[in-house]
This record gives C-alpha cells, structure tokens and sequence, in this order.
C-alpha cells in the first residue's frame, strides 16, 4: 500500500520512545509518516534507479526503513519525482530516508544544486526522514578545512530547519569533523541548539575502509556526549556485522550501507566474523533463505546478476541477524558480554574494547542499576563493565564503625550471608555483630556482608581462572579507599591467599594482621 | 532408500580419510556401509519407539548419521527388529550408530541383557556402528570402583571384538574413566590395543549438567594423548553449541546427544550462546525456517506436540549451524580464533580456554605449519597458540655469529626486510650485514631479519592495544634464550621502548646497551 497523502504527525507524538536500554544501546520506536520503526535499525541503502533486489524483498527480510539518494532521483526523475512522491518511485510502502547528494559532494568535490533547492526536493518527494544537503569532511582533511566544512554544514542546516514546513518529515542534522573530535563535538551540540530532533554521525566510510574502527568509537562517543539522551542517532556508512555491536552499544540508533549489494558485486559473502570470498567458502556458516537453497558449489556456478542478487540477499539477512542479536543482547542486559565476544571477530575490532573500558562511566548512565539476569566475568578488562564500576563506587562510600574486618574470597553460594563460610565464621566468632564482614572478588572488589545482596554482588557469574592481583586496579582503589575511611584495628584474612597478598601490604600502618585459618 | 543387504566394506577401504585440519580439530571422511559420513558431525538421538521429529526430517536439515539405542528397540521389537533391520525400524536411510544400553546401565543400575547377546543383536539389526555392552563410569564414583566399572567393559569389549564378523560394522570402543583421568589414559590405550578402529568417550552428561566443561577438556585431553592420530573419536552425550567448537578443537569427530528434543520439551531454544527459555526471546536470533516462519510471540502460542517438534527443529538448525561454522573455522585455519572467541559464551566455558593454552604443545601437532591466511592475534593468550609456539621454538634455535643486535618494534610492513624502519638502519649503519636486526612482536616474541617471513612472523594480524611486558612469559623465554646462546657484546634499542625496558634489565652482564635513536 503506497500513501502519498500523509497527515502530518499529531503533535504530541513521541518521536523516540525508548523501550529498553543496556551499555549506551537502546530498543526504540521512531514514530514516522509511513509507520513506526523499531530500532536499532539497518537502513538498506535503495538505489532510485538502478536498484536490482525489489524493494517488496527487502521489506520481507525484515526492512522497515530503506534509504535512498534524494540527489540521484532529483536528476534521474525531474519533477515527476515530486508528482509520484519517493515512495512509488522505489516502490517501497515502509519509511524512507533520503541522502541529499552529500556523500557525492564526498566522492565529486561538489554537485550542481544549492541546500534549499533540495531541502524543497526532498519535502516534495514526501520523504520520512530528510537530510540537508552537507559538506562531509570524510578523513584526512587538514583541520582548518574540516572546520569550513563543517561550518558550511551548520549553517545549511540551520536555513534548512527554518524553512522547513511541519508535515511531519523527520529532518536529520548531519553531524560533521571525522577524525577531528573536537569538530564532531561542536558540531553536535550546535546541531542540537538549533533543534533537531534527530541526527546523523558522518562519513566513517573511510574509517571502516582502513578497519580504523577504534577512530569510529572515539567519533561516536564525541557525538553523544553532546546529545540529550532523547534523541536518535543515524551513522551513515556503517552496516557491517563487524560494527553494528558496538555502533548500538555506543550509543547508534539507525546505520545504512550499501555494503550488502557493494560486497556481492565483489563475490564477497558477510559473516559475523567478517566478510569472505565465496570462493573461501566451504560450508555455508548460514541458515537463511539462499543458504538453505544452494550448496557453495552451486551459488559459485550462478551467474551475473543473477548471483550477485542471491549474494545480496544472503548479505541482507546476515546483516538482519547480526541487528536481532544485539536486540536480544539488549532485552537480556548482556550487551556487554556480547560487543567483548564480538571483539574477538578481527584485532583491530579489538581495540574498540579500550574505548569501551575507558568510557565505562559514560556508558553506566544508561545500564540498568539491576539486571534480571547474571552478569558475566570473565578476566580483568570485566572490573570495567558500568554495573560492576557502579558496585565499586558503592564500596568506596562503604562507612562502619566496626573495628575488626574479615576479608574472604567470595562463597559459591550468594549472597555470603547465606553461605557456609559465613556460618562457620559465625561459630568461630562470638563477636561476629561487631565484626565487618567482607567477601572479595577480582571484579567487583570487596563485598561488605551488608550489601552482598545488592545487584551484581550476588548476581554474577565469575570464571574459575587464575586471576592476577596487579591487573586489578579497581580493586586496589577500592581496597585502599575503604581502608582510608574506616578506621580498622585488625584484619583476618587467609595468610594463603595469592591474591589478597599484594593487598595486605598496602593496608595502612598499625593494623594488626590474623590469620583466619 | 533403504538398503538391508549389504556389502563390507573392501578390506582396504579407509575407513576415516582426514581431508583438513587445525589445532586437534580434523574434517574427515567416515565410510560406512550406508554412505560416508563427513566429520565433524552432530550425531542426533532418534527413540526407536516415541520419535516425534521423523528421520526424514532429520536428514534434511543435514544429517547423515544418527544414534538410536538398540536395547529398547530389543526390548520393544525382539526379533521383529532383526527381520526388519534398524534401518527400517527408524526410517533412515543414512548410517546409523547404535548405543547398547550402556546409558540405562548408568540410569538404572544393570540392564537384563549380557553383553554378548547385545553384540549379537547390534550385529542383527545390520547397525553401522555399533557399541558394546559398556558399564559406563558416570561422574562421581569413588576410584576404585570406577576402576572395576573400566575393567568390565574392555573385559566385555575385547570378547564382543573378537566375536564379531567383519561384515563392514564399525565397532566402537567405549572408553570409560570419568573425572578419573588416569583410569580413561589405560581405557583408551586398552582399546586401541585390542584394535578398535573408532573410540567413544562416554557419559559426560554429569559434567555437562554441572557446566564443568573444564573437566570435559581434561578428560577428552586424557583420551587423545593415547590414541593414533588417525582413529576418529565420539563424544557421547555432548551435542551443545556451547562445547561443540572445543570438542572438535581438543580433537572429538562426531558428538551425539538428544538435547535438541529436551529442551524442546522444556521451552528451551537453544543459541550460540546456550539456551534461552522460549519465554525469555524477544527476538529470534536465528535465521532458519522456524524462526522464519514465526515470531517469538506465534511460536509461544503453539501447543503441545508442535510446539515441542518446532523447537526442536529449530534446536537442530542451531546445531547444524554451529558444527558448519566449525567446519568453515578448520578450513580457513581459524579454529583457534573461533573457540576462543565462543569462549566468552559463558564464564565456565571460558575455564576451558586455560585447558587449551596448557596443552598447546598437544595441539601443534596437528596444526598446519603454514597457512594461507593471518592468524588474529589479540591478547597476552595468543603467545600461546600453536603457530606462535612453534615459532619461539624456532627463534630458540636461531643462532648467529654477529656480535652486535639491533632490536626494534615489528613495522606495519612485513617482513620486516621490506620495511621502510629496515631501510632507515640499512642507511645508519653501514656495517648492517655484521649486525643482527631483529623485531619483535609481544605474542611472537623476537622475529629475527632472515626469517621474518617466515609463517606466522609475516602473516598476523596484532591488535594495537596495550600490552604488558609482565605478561608475556614466552617472550621472556625466548629473549634469555636467544641471549644465551649467542654472543652479542652491543644492543640497539629504542630507550623510549617501555615493553622492552623490562627484557633489556635481564640481558647477560657485558652486553654494551646502545640507543637506537
């Protein structure tokens, strides 16, 4: 069904509502002209012309919202564009974003329009989601020069905004600076005076091509930092399986790509862990549609168009499944365990783990405090995790006016107060009321008794490996911080223990040390 | 097709013909007198009696060997099912395994059958692989009686051997021990002295049930250290997604299991990852007909037996998947990057990784030497992957007779000759030919100018994160090795270098230290 006559949005509709939300990644609804999209979303990119899988396909594999070139069809279509509106012309009955010729300005040096002629376009085509006509910096631009770029982009967007009439097209305000994170951020926040409701990362096309994924993370986290957490974010260009975990977990709504029909051009068949050759291929590592048809032998024996679209659309539920599983990651509040596995799919994957390690505290805004589910630890880089970062800070406010304290590992039975270790302790000390009890665990620290039931203390499931105490830095702020505002006499703790005995001489002067055993 | 008479075997047919391999992981080619068997195979349990899920299904989804359990068809059938074949009786017309009643002898205590009226029965039924009467260990049994449980069955094992006709039957030797490692080394060895062709490590449900996936490693490490490289090895009873990879990577060729069909009966719908209740999905991450066909919320509605059999078909897709990706891992010379990437599926699965980086000189053995493609290297656990050992062994004997050593960061370009930094020396030092250029890489350790093109000193992939000195043991190894059995009286290094300032306070006394700046 095409709806070409639209009744704008009620004015009181949410735009974004946000229904759940883990690391900085959250499940929304974006409310728009042609139906509500669930996010996070890849958004195919549609070509106006010369498009080779049907749009109806694409909305069958699962598509909502596609994204097309509002520039190309402006030249291809003339003003019968703005007679048929966007939607007939692609034939696609979902939401439609239109690029405005700014990632031709990219590739061409400029094109042959002017900002408010195809910000008038693209309302005429009767797109859902516009895109002033920007100047992207891409990569490697001299600073002075992304600056102009990224000037001449705010101040379209502005006039664009202004001139725009409400019949509830969403406009986007394209975020420019690439690698100059001071510009992205600048950029950002003056987008976001203006009063866009929604905007778009640009241009990491040239990052994702030199796998320069760590400048990606930095670029994203420069954006959000200066965006009301309200608001949905768009990353142009970047749709790949490899990515699309930690675009969501930092905080990405929505991603286009061509990457599905660009690859399969190539022969190039995606996995989760990467693209392949098909010629690589032995087994499909894949249950959909197209794999489920053909052996790897025959999908090879295709040929032309033919095979690239069958490689396209294997492409597309590839880069569909890998969007569900960050979804069900972020309904299980196990975002975290899944971007660190996914780390794991390519080294320079990797490194975005440092960012993530090193923004904890801006991730933590946005993780739930309690989870229905155990968390995961599996090594150190885990002391960093929002929730078990959260538990530390806790700690670090831990006051008592006991003077005696008892330190031991963790029980396997949580909390500690129900454990046998803590009966036994019970037994052996007559006294135990005026004792601070402290269970230990290399992640989360220490583990007053008190509190050894508050989420994740008694919620987490830790790999039984050996642990080395130098890797634990959290621990060791804690450790000293709670030594440092409470006023202990005397500790008891296992003279056995590996990895307590870096700890135990640190602890301040004058408190006298016991053996538990 | 079902096909009752059958021809042996020709007596010089190879029985498992292995075609690629990576770490202990092999694929490889099972004749049968119904079909070869590719391996690394999921071997589903079929009920001779209450199957739900019919055969021809199961085939379908990919297949070709099943286990079914002769003493209930015995039971169920009598002599019917020796007319008749197993064949017939199960409707598959693939290879089958047949498991003897050791299973019920473990639930139940004995069965009322002996064991060689079951290797008579086995034989009747013209069962493709058939299992002697076994008295399996379980988990939990005190040594002694594990030890007499381990003498009965290669008492009964050896006599059904010697009884049998060679009429193209593969005969399993079922090995049994439990946690008891040393009781499995003497099973295994037994076996294969008696001239089993195929081995079946037995009953690991215990640990399975528990998550001690880490014995299941043990245990599995135990088995394989004593047995040819070239006889293929069951694992009963360990058909999860989550130890599929480690047990091909440890060297397992096919696991049987019925879990899709249980958890199928509990709601349970099984992913990458482990399983999830059917309550708890908010979106299916999976791409197979099922999850194709419905949304989380129609399969939820479906009752009774369709609901178990759609699940249970799904569980089956899950499993499939996940032994195709193995196998797509072993071809691309990826296994290692794949197990310790699944690894992070849950923190008791990852206790395994520790299994693997111990017995890393197990592993090698089967290891290419070379491969086609970069190995991934992320973390301070890569040093101990079996191309990265094998090159330290190298590099241990690399001996020279220069006296002066230049030592510098791998560049991005390698081999290192071909380096713009190897340039930049070649013009600083004119005597470069007495002087012993070497990189180094943190996992790789020292990578010495002659054979810096040699596999994987060229061909590896390095995250750029930061490594700690401290944690690299084998790169310690390697430097006092190298320092000790050359006789360098100059070092070059970069004096900013803070990875090596800890390696340059262990050089031998005497050794000029120069900076390279």
């Amino acid at each position: 069904m095409l709806i070409n006559l639209i009744k704008p949005l009620e004015a009181n509709t949410l735009l974004f509502e946000i229904l759940k939300n883990d690391l900085a990644g959250r499940i929304g609804i974006i409310t728009t002209n042609h139906g509500k999209i669930e996010t996070p979303a890849f958004v195919p990119v549609i070509h106006p012309v010369k498009q080779t899988i049907p749009s109806k396909k694409i909305k069958e594999i699962g598509f909502d919202l596609v994204i097309t070139n509002a520039y190309i069809t402006r030249n291809h279509y003339g003003d019968d564009a703005i007679k048929k509106g966007i939607h007939k012309i692609i034939n696609f009955d979902g939401a439609i974003m239109t690029d405005s010729g700014g990632y031709q300005v990219l590739e061409y040096g400029d094109v042959d329009v002017l900002p408010p002629e195809m910000a008038n376009f693209e309302k005429g085509i009767l797109t859902d989601f516009a895109i002033p006509l920007d100047k992207p910096t891409g990569y490697g631009l001299a600073r002075k020069k992304a600056e102009a770029f990224v000037n001449h982009t705010l101040k379209v967007s502005k006039t664009t905004l202004q001139d725009k009439e409400d019949n509830g097209q969403i406009w986007i305000g394209p975020i420019q600076g690439g690698e100059h994170f001071d510009l992205v951020e600048k950029s950002t926040k003056s987008l976001v005076d203006m009063g866009f409701k929604m905007l778009a990362l640009g241009s990491p096309v040239e990052f994702m091509e030199s796998y320069e994924f760590r400048l990606l993370a930095q670029m994203i986290i420069s954006a959000k930092k200066q965006m009301p957490y309200s608001i949905p974010l768009h990353l142009f260009g970047a749709g790949h399986p490899l990515t699309i975990p930690f675009a969501v977990a930092l905080g990405c709504d929505t991603f286009d790509s061509a990457s599905y029909m660009l690859y399969a051009k190539q022969d190039r068949y995606i996995t989760d862990d990467g693209t392949r050759y098909l010629s690589d291929i032995s087994v499909f590592p894949c249950n959909c549609e197209i794999c489920s048809k053909y052996t790897p032998n025959e999908l090879r024996q295709l040929q032309g168009q033919d095979k690239i679209n069958e490689i396209a659309i294997h492409n597309l539920h590839a880069i569909k499944l890998e969007v569900d599983k960050v979804k069900q990651a972020i309904y299980e509040g196990r975002l975290w365990e899944y971007v660190i596995k996914k780390a794991r799919a390519h080294p320079k994957l990797f490194e975005m783990t440092e960012i993530l390690f090193n923004n904890s505290n801006k991730l933590a805004i946005s993780t739930p405090r309690f989870k229905e589910r155990a968390i995961f630890l599996f090594d150190k880089n885990d002391q960093y995790r929002p929730e078990v970062m959260a538990y530390h800070e806790m700690v670090r406010r831990f006051k008592t006016k006991k003077k005696i304290v008892i330190i031991l590992k963790e029980p396997n039975i949580k909390p500690g107060y129900l454990s046998q270790d803590y009966f036994s302790l019970k037994r052996k000390f007559k006294n135990i009321k005026s004792i601070q009890v402290c269970y230990y665990n290399p992640q989360l620290g220490l583990i007053p008794n008190e509190i050894s039931d508050v989420f994740p203390a008694a919620h987490h499931e830790t790999a039984r490996v050996i642990f080395h105490p130098k890797d634990f830095s959290e621990f060791e702020k804690t450790w000293i911080k709670f030594f440092d505002i409470n006023d202990f006499t005397e500790i008891y703790f296992d003279k056995k223990d590996d990895f307590l005995k870096r700890f135990i001489k640190i602890l301040p002067k004058g408190i006298k040390k016991k053996s538990l055993n």
